[in-house]
């Protein structure tokens, strides 16, 4: 059918589609190995803020401007993708961005996607442009399992659940601690209360019961032990509503140990079909490489925004708005023989 | 964003989805239940072959009609869910009923889709209506979720597997066999060809690795049990390529322990970012009747349909094609709000 949404245009099996990336940092990286696991996409170049010259790119023969050097560049690049932080990076270079270019990016401060989206869909609306914002796998894939989960059962209840996996957030806060010298926080999904939610008897659970969190830390110099321990497992917000266990360790064991980015989680719905049918549907994630699997989602959708942009779809979107056709280099011909 | 995909019409918020119902076996009752559990929709009618006063549906008040009815309801019918069977009732029924209405089916013979899909949008276009095929679990959320894992980690394997669940196909072809009374067959995934692939080590499984078949028979009186064992596990396509087990039980038992239809499976995808982090996405279902959570997803989308029908897409879709938010009864600013 021509007008699917699906179709890709013939063009874009040949043209490889050209991509920007904007924010150097473990996202970025990411997104640079993505790109090259994609045939029908080229890397457009690397845009930081830092001195290019001290960008040390995977592909050495990939080419690093500064931030400013965007405008040179607004006719060799057909999607941006946005690798900085939610809380100062995108707020600011969301909209602006979306004013020059088709973008995509991980925007996860969740409880302010909605002004967010308002910001960069003005922009994009005004200039022409298709924006997709917020995606990943949280907000992202869990979130169009969500979606999925009370729009097929709707008689029933959802469940997020994180981890195995380090949280950058949680880490940053433990560092903050008069006493700390390092620090690696990991969430771990409690397996008693992912245990209940599987048997269908659809539980209702507290923070504390959902999850635990687990403290590597190294000391410095003369810091007491149980007055850290002590000052972690009471911070509001980040540790107090959850058990939380906080071992020593040297700054060797840190860098030995935990340098990995592993993450993962669970989205379950849990309902009833029927008299009393029980129904659960289960989306799981383990990553080796959390950032790695969060580029991978951003450079799917950079394919999916390509072509909706050139069907003149104009303003933000998110993943709930998009075809999910659209992310694959098939056509909807090939997809519909092979895959459903 | 007014011209996004999953923005609702006003009315769709106030005015009730009316349903007809095509077909009312395990599935045709499926959806009615299903209806009655989604506050946006209301059932226009059920439309049978058999008598119409042969039918008892789970509503008593519920209206049901020949299907030589539908002529006189073609204005109180916004979506018709098409329950009949994929060998006979479908491929007649989804071109004919396409030409008339928007539909929703869950055709589900794999390699004739693509044929199935072409006859269907060419009524459709011609007709102007909106027709999405094959949808359910598999073909539908399986096919979506092998679309998505391959579009997410290009360099990777998916693995489909099913069970443990009853299978109408294999029941029916052992109760063909000389000498069986009645029977029932479930699939069974391997547990240690599951584990294999969670590893992430992707394996290569052959068929007789990844599933197990377990067969429940009531013999004919004088039948040789051990010649219909032999027909049995040596059946070809159905059951020469598996490890088989026969078990024959009585009838008493057979009706006590054998008459739910649970069913569900896994699709697995196991692929590698950056260097080498291995990445697992698995999306399960555990379902305790097999048509009712078939009927679930056939509703949700009937609700996609008669939207994308309001923003006159017209022709066949799949559901590679519908943006998720259309199966959702929430607007688009209350989704970006509640769920990503």
């Amino acid at each position: 059918m021509n007008t699917t949404p699906g179709a890709a245009s013939p063009a874009s099996a040949s043209t490889p589609i050209r991509v920007g990336i904007v924010g150097y940092g473990n996202l970025g990286r990411g997104v640079e190995a993505a790109i090259a696991k994609n045939a029908d996409m080229s890397l457009a170049g690397i845009f930081t803020r830092r001195p290019s010259a001290s960008i040390t790119p995977i592909d050495p023969s990939a080419s690093v401007f500064t931030i400013d050097a965007l405008t040179e560049h607004e006719n060799d690049i057909d999607v941006l993708i946005l690798c900085g932080g939610s809380k100062t990076d995108l707020p600011v270079q969301g909209p602006e961005l979306a004013a020059r270019f088709n973008t995509v990016d991980s925007f996860d401060t969740h409880a302010r996607i909605p002004e967010y989206f308002e910001t960069v869909d003005a922009a994009a609306r005004r200039a022409q442009t298709t924006a997709l914002i917020s995606t990943g796998w949280d907000p992202g894939m869990f979130s169009l399992n969500r979606l999925f989960g009370e729009a097929l059962l709707p008689d029933g209840d959802t469940y997020t659940f994180w981890g195995r996996g380090l949280s950058q957030g949680h880490s940053d806060a433990v560092r903050r601690v008069d006493g700390v010298a390092d620090a690696v926080q990991y969430t771990l999904p409690s397996q008693k209360a992912v245990d209940a939610v599987r048997s269908g008897t659809r539980p209702v659970l507290t923070t504390r019961q959902k999850h635990t969190r687990e403290c590597f830390v190294v000391l410095e110099e003369g810091a007491d032990a149980d007055a850290v321990r002590e000052a972690i497992v009471a911070m509001p917000h980040y540790f107090a509503d959850y058990d939380t266990t906080v071992t020593f360790i040297t700054a060797d064991e840190l860098a030995r140990d935990h340098s990995a980015m592993p993450h993962g989680g669970f989205v379950l719905r849990s309902g009833l079909t029927g008299q009393d049918h029980a129904q659960i549907i289960e989306y799981s994630l383990a990553l080796e490489s959390n950032p790695e699997f969060t580029a991978s989602v951003l450079v799917a959708y950079a394919r999916a925004v390509h072509r909706l942009s050139q069907q003149n779809q104009h303003g933000a979107f998110t993943v709930l708005d998009v075809p999910p056709g659209l992310l694959s280099p098939k056509s909807p011909a090939q997809l519909r023989a092979e895959l459903l």
